[in-house]
């Protein structure tokens, strides 16, 4: 996985475990894709301050996913659901009848619903 | 939902976040139904001790909860595939195909093991 994909998936679950100043900050890296030198000026702090405390929710966010494992068994899942899709998309091709077919449709909604609120 | 299904579910979650003498406790009540006084004995501490150890635990895992609403969002998820599942039992009780059936019946089968992992 791409370390900026990670890096949001963290923030994600384990964002709201940082406190405030942190969020701020990571946030505008990992999300706002802003630069180290942007941030350390809108903060008053130096280059180096910003990459210390990237590195340091790195650190905790990972920390929490070495012990929850909430990212792995959410990408497990969305996995799982991106194969029942496919499958559902077999379905549908072979599938004739038009009762069935306006069934299965409703099914495939709802599947990719599933994990909407994570 | 009943106090011990949401203290399982809060244990699962977040269990790993409590200390080891937190979790064994923890554990004996919620999962092993053992008594405030069995507990107390095995442990060599009050049985009061036992009470404001739970309760302890209680706040940790719900405060937990407050900030990243896992088992909000996984309880969620799993009402979510108990809704497709029911239109699967549908879907199969009219589809007359038996070709469409075996898939039917792989898709369902699939979508019990999506949250398996968690």
């Amino acid at each position: 996985m791409e370390k900026i994909v990670r890096q949001s998936l963290l923030y994600d679950f384990y964002g709201e475990l940082l406190t405030e100043h942190q969020k701020s900050i990571y946030e505008d890296i990992v999300m706002n894709d802003l630069s180290y030198s942007e941030i350390a000026r809108l903060n008053g702090i130096s280059r180096q301050g910003v990459y210390d405390m990237i590195k340091r929710c790195d650190k905790i966010l990972e920390g929490y996913e070495s012990k929850l494992k909430l990212v792995e068994k959410f990408v497990n899942a969305r996995n799982k659901i991106a194969d029942i899709q496919e499958s559902i998309e077999v379905l549908k091709t072979k599938n004739q009848d038009e009762q069935l077919g306006s069934m299965i449709i409703d099914i495939e909604e709802k599947t990719s619903k599933i994990l909407e609120d994570f």
